[in-house]
This record gives structure tokens, C-alpha cells and sequence, in this order.
């Protein structure tokens, strides 16, 4: 393959796009990979689409090693599979949605697993037909609220996604483990550093999943990490709490005045000056229980205003909170909001007004607790009136919580929940996902096979996603430096980039023949043979563009050598021109 | 490669599905290739998509010969650049709309003109940058009115589209003659009879336009073709009108009483029984003049009722009429339509009432004439009072049109617009499209560029259209018989099928053998290894699925043969089973 710069379709940009934020964004906007078409909405050049089409191989290749089969659904689906399983709800405003000439109701599939759900029970009905694994590579659509960073947070991107149906839990187990081994095999095929981390499952349901994360600062991701090997992200990390506290011999509670105390800091400077602790310890945010007031919003537009309760030195984590309530979501609650609720008095609020479980109330504002708030602890907190607090109120004593909840900010340090070490935080983009969704979508659209015994089992489920697109731009994202892109090999849009320099009509003749003596040995090569552009131009487009080697014959022809360099790391060497093809092939096979 | 049947995601049915009006559509979902989502939305199955993805590979290969680049540009596009070409308009409710969750109004590209105009402005700026041709393998949108005969006529379906840019008209000419040759390369390759007629442009406007059409009986399409080489599609003939008649002579028009005369037939029967000729001629229908009335509907939704003058013997088409006046589209006026023109007397209409130009009036019902209807032609047609009719009408002295149009249906027989002979009708489907479309987009969207002389020079374009999916249910009707599918190899799932019949373990292990032997030289087996499967069901999906040659293991393999014989035409051989392989390879390679 030779594919030539004088008529390759693609123009460098020698500015930043002002709209990217990212490093992958910028150099594949920059580099000619790909176009915005719209927010979160891209067009891919034929550059790009080489590097796409190599990332989907690889990607392809793999699944089929599984034994999964390809198949390819309709981005376009009726709503109907999607009413079944709530999902026309659930997804919220997260889904495009749209009527035909008829009025009858579609949608853009963000994902696939009801339609594929009806194809296996459309094609399959006994045990002996399991168990099978389908994928597809294929363009999804969300309506995200922030699409941002280019293809990393997309509206319309491609996903390869698969499933799983099993007969049993045991069957599941093995496709999962599967789909995972397979997943290890992509990224390091694809040269891209990843973490596995344990998931929430979010509205895909089910009960255990897994995320696969590529390290990055700029991912939106957080995980966490321990010495010991424990390893999920963010939402998924359940609090260790501290052990019950026999609350015998705890004094009764008692209301103090607090004026002007409507923040945690102002409250235990008040606290340690005018009522300190026995023991002559200083009160700290930890000693206070603070109540946040929270909207959850849910995918039909209502809204329900709930409180959480948390240690005062900790912040609500709006997506660990999240992710807990799915498919609703966590917003702070607003003025309207605050409104509806007068008997939350704001700055000073406690458990007296607040819960089902204390007032005795069905219909009062649900409280949440952080699982550190266990029985037996005592809490610094509102009076439920302007400028007093509460000392010595003691969890399980004096107020509880409606439901514990995993709301509450996870910080470095905090102790992993299976013991084993401080938690460490980082940040990743996140490119795989697989879950074990079991029976949630078979029983909602009624896939059942006859066992080994003839009796009807609902079968039971795995999916697994990988963002194509986003793995891109990951890798992107992972390969580059300040001059521009530097693909892994097995990635790039082409193996090798010969760059002829100068006017000399030797030069233009000797890169030719080497690009063809290349080309014709199966090496991809970009042949910069653009006449009347500085070498300057082209070794800055060479650095951009991100090819793994770079030739150049230019002035050292009339010696008889031509340079040879990796685009990044490594150092360059003058080989002669006759050895050129020979060596240049050589160091390709051991990029 | 080798596909087992034991395993292999695939269901054939014994029954024809009850919605399948064509063999493509009941053959594809018979044998498991495909299955309906919503109406003229189909999933595709393992079988199914390796078909496509031949189809597509060689279409691809043609077009990258031809130097076009490969691109690809989203589904999901905003209105703006279709608002600039009005074609957010015209495509009227064939165009899928959506709104996002920022009430950002959007589309489902039906097709990419606008988007491929932006893209070369964006890039490009110089007649240096030209020629360019950029083509994609996309999915695209139309909300037809009647999806129909599975992937013939669908909403979501696959397309390769081109789209050329030049300087100048000799450079669009050599990039229309450069794809043109490419769509007869394809063609071939994918073993698809083709007929190449002139076409009218439709809504995508521009001047010269051509169809590949594959002819069939089922096909939607009606072209001409005459003994000369003059081929259109039917919406694109030109009537070849007579000579004009001098009408010195022409008797004076005269009012006649014909009670009860509202059909042709009547009006003829009567005029020959009480008002015959002169010279004796019988009249017959193609003396009348009849004025239909019909509405324009267009794109907004408005209606306009129109007239139409025909020779009486002919019918209007209703697909010619609407290529006329597209974007609009016309069909018979209903109730409401004649209720807002009072003055057309139903069954009695003549040119007095009608036309701008016969009425003076500039709101009066728009008269469009046959081209037959020529200066000196003398006519029986309506009075415009129940009961009577008007003899010895002369066009051009008494009545004229406001616009010559091409409504009338064409027959056999009719003569060829270029002097080539008497025209034949057939049926096609219409499986590319090429156009030249001159300057209408790139002047739309700005698309200029600076010439040889330093001068801003708008860019004109062609467009070029393939219906990947569509080609591939041509494929099918064209290559089937009454028990299945019959595959070009080129294309064909598989390039042998192997049949395992019984239940003798010798039998399964020389099929084994044989199906591992050619895979791993590299001819592509379907195994049928299925178990507890009787040979006639085995024989009948071999049949159904229609990979080009069977091998079949069986009763043979105790005197030491196997059978080989092609899924259709040719005949059967018995193979010694130590030579099965050879010659198994050679006939795989004489297909």
C-alpha cells in the first residue's frame, strides 16, 4: 500500500482547534484523522478510517477466536423491545428518540441487548442450542447531557458489543470469564495500558460487572486502587465501616445555641470554644454530621427531594450518589426544590424532621446515611432551628437512617473494603465494560429453552462492550507527544513515512523507488511527494501525522545515504541508499 | 475458514414467511440470513452479513482503483446544511427528523451531498487540490411510504456513495465516465446482468443522470429499450411529438349534446353513432382530449390541483408525472381537491375553463399538455357543461398548454426519442445511480476555489450511488430456484458445503477431514456436522442456503467415494475419497 500526500485527502492544521480539550482531540483534529460534524459528532478521513478499520481487526479477530458470531442489528429500532425491559424510560434524555411518517415511535440504540435478546429466542428454544456468544461492530447513539474530549464522550460512536446466554449461572460464569480474557487480549494487542476495576451496573442491570479503564489524567473516570490488589471504580467502592459502639454509658443529647454556625467550619470553632470536649480533644468536621439536601431526578422528569447524611469532613460524590439511585440521577437540590420542603431549615438541618424511620412519617423526606454513620456514634448536628445544634445525638439511639447509601466522596487513604491497604485514587478513560446481566432481559421479553429435563429455564445473560471509537482516541491519547501523534504499529495508518526533501529531481526518484520497493513487500508507506513544500513542512506534518518510521532522503543522497528514525524514542540512522529497502523493512518488523 | 452447522448461529424456516412478496426477501429470511426489526428495518445474521461483507469488499476494491479515497461521515447530521440546500424541505416526509435533548433539530441522512460540499470546503481551496473523488460504505435513511420486499425497498440499508470534484465540466465528464466504467467493473464482478438508462435527476437535481438497473420481473423500476440502444428509465423518455398541422382548413369547433358520455368509451361510441367523420374513419380514443385532474402535493404538505390533456387512449403515469414536477409529488385529486374547483365538470372537462394561458387569469387551475398535443391537432373533448362535449378542437388555435409535460404513460411500440426504433418495456431495479450535479451544491454551501488565474471558481460535483444492501437481494432473485438460494461464489457464504449424512462415526470423521483439508487451503466450508439431523433436512438446507458446491459423505464412503455436484446446474460425480480434496479444490476454482 502506498498512499501519497500530493493526493491524499487530508490537510494539516497548524493551529489548536479552540474547542479541544484534549490531547487526542486536538492532534486527530489537527492531523487530518477526523472532522466535527456536530456536538459529539465526528467524520473520519481516510486517515483515520485506516487507523478505525485496524483498531476494528484487531477488535474483530479476537471476538472470533471466543467463538463469538457477528452478526449486525439496525441502529434504527422500534420502541416496543425497549418498553418491555423500561428502558424507553430509564435511559431518560439520554435517548434519541423519533417518530416515522406513521407516528410510530423509534429510537437511536444506545445498546443492543434487547434486540438481541428476541433474535436468540426469534432463532433458538432448547439447552442443546447453548450456549452462544453474538457481537457486532456497529454505530451507537447517546444524547449525552456534556458530549466532550471528541470521540472520548461521543453522540454517535461505533461499539463492538457481545452476549452471552447461558442455560445456567455456571455457563455464564465461563462466557464471562471468556469475553474477559478476550478483552485482555484486545487492549494488549492494541498496545493500550489498561486496569480492570469492579463496576456498577448502572441501568444495564445485573449483578456483577467489570470496567476495563486506560489509565490517563484526563480521564473522566476515578478509580481506585489498593497494595493488595483490590481495584474498582469510583461508584462501585463500598465503605469499610467501623465497628459498633455500645452507646451505655453515652449522655443524653442536648440542644446548645449556635448562632451563626451555617457552615461545618464555623460550627466547630463554636463547638471547641464554647463547648468543648470532655477528654480536651478539639472537635473536628469528622465529630459533625452533616445533612445534604439532594434532588434525585428521575427518567420521567419527577423529582424527589431526599437528605444524606454524611461525616461533616466529607463531601456528597454526586456520581457515586448517582449511581445508587439509578436510573435516577443526583443533582443538588434547587430553590423550587428547597420550597417544597419549608421544614428543612437550611444550615441548621438534623434527623428530627427528616426520615420515615424517625418522624414515623410514609410520606417524609427520605434520609439516606453514609455507612460510617453506625449505631452507637455521636454526632455534632442541626437542631432543626436557626442558630442551634444538637451534641451528643447517637446514631441507633437517637435517630436512623431510611436506607444506607454509598454517597459520600472516596479519598486516598480510605481503607479498601476487603482490608486490603489504603485505597489509591486515579483517573481513566474507560473503554471495555462487561457484565453479568443474568435473567433481567430474558424474563422481561419472555427468553426461555427447555432444559435437559424438558422443562422451561429462562436463560441467563452476559453483555460486553467495547468503545471502538473511544479505544481510538485512547490510544491517541496514550501515543503521542508535543509535536503530534505516534502510533503503535499495529495501528498506524501506515508502517513507514517517506519524506523526499528539496527540489532535486534524484532525491524525488530515490524516494519513489524506495517507496515502491516497500510498498510491493506488503509495507504500508506514506510517501510525502509533495513538490514545492519546505522540508520544514513536511518533517512538522511527519511529526503530526504520527506514522512509526520516518524516511527521509534528502541531502544525504548525493553521499549516498538516506536517514532512517522512529517518529518517537529511539535515534536515527544514516543507511545507504541501496540498503534502503532491506533495513527500513527490517526495523518495521521490530517495531 | 470453516463454519460448522452444529454451532453456527443460523435457523433455516420450512415455511415462507407470510410478509415476503419476493424471492430475495422469502429465500434470505428462509435460510437464516437475515430477520425483520420494524418494517424496512432487517437485522443480519452470521450467513447474511458475510455475503454483505463480500458485496462490499468488491465494491470498495473498485472504487479505490478508480483512486477514490474512503471516508465516512456520520447518520446522524444536523438540519443546518440540508436547510442551505432546501433538501430539508424537499425530501417532505421521506426524511427521518429528530430533535436532540437541546431541541437542536436533526435528520438521518438519507444521503451526503451537503456533507462531502463542507468537508472538500473545509480541506481544500485550490484547483491544484482537484480532482478529488471520496466515497463511503454508510448506512443510510428513508422513511419510505411502503418499505417493501425486504431489502429491495428499505429505511435503514447501506450504500456506497461517491462524490466528485472538479474545476470544470471536462473534469466532472471524466469523473462521471471513470465511475460509470468502475459501476460496470462491480457489476460484473458481482455477477449482476445490468442495463445502464438514462434517468431524470429527482430531487437531487443537476443535469446528466444514468441508472444501473438489474433486470427482473419483481423489480419496481419500468425502463425502455429500442432496437437502436436508446434505454431510459420510464420516468426519463421523451416523447417524440408529430409534426405540427396546418390548420387553415380546420373546421370551426361546434358544441354537440352527449348525454351520459363521462367515460371514453362512451364519448367514442357515441360521437362514431350519431357525429361519425367525415371521412368515414371510425373515432376512437386517441381522438378525445382528456383532462385529468390530479393535486401536486409539496414537500410542506400543500396541495395544488393541476390538469392534465392527454390523448384519450393513453393513461397518465403517475411516476412520470411526478419526475416532472419533482420535488413534488402527484397523485389523483381526492373529494376535497374538486370541492375547491367547482368549474371542472367531472367527466365533461375541456381546455375552455382551464390553463392560465386559455383562461387569462393568473390564479386559474394550472393546464399541462401531452406533448402529442401539438399545433393543428384537432380534438372531441369536453365542454365544460354536463352532457356536451366540443368537436374539431384545434390545439394551438382554440386551446393551448400552460407547459408541455411528459405524464403520459409510454407503451410498447412507442417510438424511441432518437429515432432508434419501436421501445420495449421492462422491469429493473435500480441498483446504482450516477449523476452529474454540476455547480447546485457547491454554490449552496460556498464551495469555490481559486482557478489556474487566480480566480474564485465554484467546484462542480457528481455523485455516484450504489445500494449495497439492495444489490445483494438482486443477487438473491437472480440466483435462486424454487428450493433456495444459489450464490455467485464470488459472493456466496461459503465456497463449499459439506454434508455429513447418517450416523456412522467414519462418515463424520472423513467429512471432518475433508472440511479441515480445503479450509486450511483456504477455501471457505460450511460443515454440516450436525448429529441426529436426517439427510433430507440436511440436503434441503444445503439447498435453502445455497453455497455454490456440495460435498456430500455419506452411504458412499463405504466403497471408498464421496459426492460432489454444484448447487445448481452441472452434474454430480462420485470422488474417491483420498482425492476428495483435489478435487474438490479444482472445482471451487472452476466456479
Amino acid at each position: 500500500m502506498l498512499l501519497r500526500l500530493s493526493t491524499l485527502f487530508v490537510r494539516t492544521l497548524r493551529e489548536d482547534p479552540a474547542d479541544a480539550e484534549v490531547a487526542s482531540h486536538r492532534l486527530l483534529l489537527r492531523a487530518g484523522y477526523i472532522r466535527r460534524a456536530a456536538p459529539g459528532i465526528y467524520s473520519w478521513l481516510p486517515l483515520g478510517l485506516r487507523v478505525l478499520a485496524k483498531v476494528e481487526a484487531i477488535v474483530r479477530e479476537e471476538m472470533e477466536r471466543t467463538g463469538a458470531q457477528e452478526v449486525h442489528f439496525p441502529a434504527l429500532l422500534p420502541r416496543e423491545p425497549f418498553e418491555a425491559t423500561n428502558r424507553w424510560t430509564e435511559y431518560g434524555p439520554n435517548l434519541f428518540r423519533l417518530t416515522d411518517r406513521r407516528d410510530a415511535e423509534y429510537l437511536l440504540a444506545p445498546t443492543h441487548e434487547e434486540m438481541f435478546t428476541l433474535l436468540v429466542k426469534d432463532l433458538y428454544s432448547s439447552y442443546k442450542d447453548l450456549p452462544v456468544t453474538l457481537f457486532q461492530i456497529q454505530t451507537k447513539y447517546r444524547d449525552e447531557a456534556r458530549p466532550r474530549a471528541g470521540l472520548i464522550r461521543g453522540r454517535e460512536f461505533i461499539m463492538k458489543d457481545a452476549y452471552s446466554f447461558d442455560v445456567d449461572d455456571a455457563g455464564l460464569d465461563v462466557a464471562y470469564q471468556t469475553q474477559r480474557d478476550a478483552y485482555e487480549r484486545i487492549f494488549q494487542r492494541l498496545g493500550l495500558e489498561y486496569v480492570i476495576v469492579a463496576a456498577t451496573s448502572g441501568a444495564m442491570g445485573g449483578s456483577r460487572s467489570e470496567e476495563f479503564l486506560t489509565p490517563t489524567p484526563i480521564g473522566e473516570d476515578t478509580f481506585v486502587r489498593s497494595p493488595g490488589g483490590y481495584s474498582a471504580n469510583v461508584e462501585a467502592v463500598v465503605t469499610l465501616p467501623p465497628p459498633a459502639i455500645d452507646w451505655t454509658d453515652a449522655p443524653v443529647s442536648h440542644v446548645e445555641s449556635t448562632p451563626s454556625t451555617t457552615t461545618i467550619a464555623s460550627l466547630v470553632a463554636l463547638a471547641n470554644a464554647e463547648h468543648p470536649r470532655a477528654d480536651g480533644v478539639a472537635w473536628t468536621a469528622a465529630d459533625t454530621l452533616k445533612n445534604v439536601v439532594l434532588a434525585l431526578v428521575f427518567p420521567d422528569g419527577s423529582r424527589e427531594v431526599v437528605v444524606v447524611g454524611l461525616p461533616g469532613d466529607r463531601e456528597v460524590d454526586l456520581r457515586r450518589l448517582g449511581a445508587a439511585v439509578a436510573p435516577a440521577e443526583a443533582e443538588p437540590a434547587n430553590d423550587a426544590d428547597f420550597a417544597k420542603a419549608p421544614h428543612l431549615v437550611k444550615g441548621y438541618i438534623g434527623p428530627g424532621v427528616i426520615g420515615r424511620a424517625n418522624t414515623g412519617s410514609e410520606t417524609a423526606t427520605r434520609y439516606f446515611l453514609d455507612p460510617r454513620i453506625v449505631d452507637g456514634t455521636r454526632w455534632i448536628t442541626g437542631a432543626n432551628e436557626v442558630g442551634k445544634h444538637v451534641f451528643d445525638l447517637v446514631a441507633g439511639r437517637d435517630f436512623v437512617g431510611d436506607e444506607a447509601i454509598e454517597a459520600a466522596e472516596v479519598r486516598p487513604g480510605d481503607p479498601a473494603p476487603d482490608g486490603s491497604g489504603p485505597l489509591e485514587l486515579a483517573r481513566g478513560i474507560e473503554i471495555g465494560h462487561i457484565f453479568q446481566l443474568g435473567r433481567k432481559y430474558a424474563e422481561a421479553l419472555g427468553l426461555k429453552v427447555l432444559d435437559v429435563n424438558g422443562k422451561r429455564v429462562t436463560v441467563t445473560m452476559g453483555s460486553y462492550g467495547i468503545g471502538v471509537t473511544r479505544a481510538l482516541a485512547a490510544l491517541a491519547e496514550a501515543n503521542h507527544d508535543e509535536k503530534g501523534l505516534a502510533w503503535p504499529v499495529h495501528v498506524a495508518p501506515a508502517h513507514v513515512h517517506v519524506v523526499a526533501t528539496g527540489k532535486d529531481a534524484a532525491v524525488f526518484e530515490a524516494a519513489e523507488s524506495i517507496a515502491q520497493t516497500l510498498s510491493t513487500r506488503g509495507i504500508e508507506v506514506l510517501y510525502d511527494d509533495r513538490p514545492r513544500v519546505s522540508p520544514g513542512v513536511k518533517f512538522a506534518d511527519a511529526e503530526l501525522l504520527g506514522v512509526p518510521l520516518v524516511v527521509v532522503v534528502g541531502r544525504g543522497l548525493a553521499e549516498g545515504v538516506i536517514e532512517v528514525r522512529p517518529r518517537i524514542g529511539g535515534t536515527s540512522e544514516q543507511v545507504p541508499v541501496d540498503q534502503a529497502a532491506d533495513r527500513v523493512a527490517e526495523l518495521v518488523e521490530l517495531l
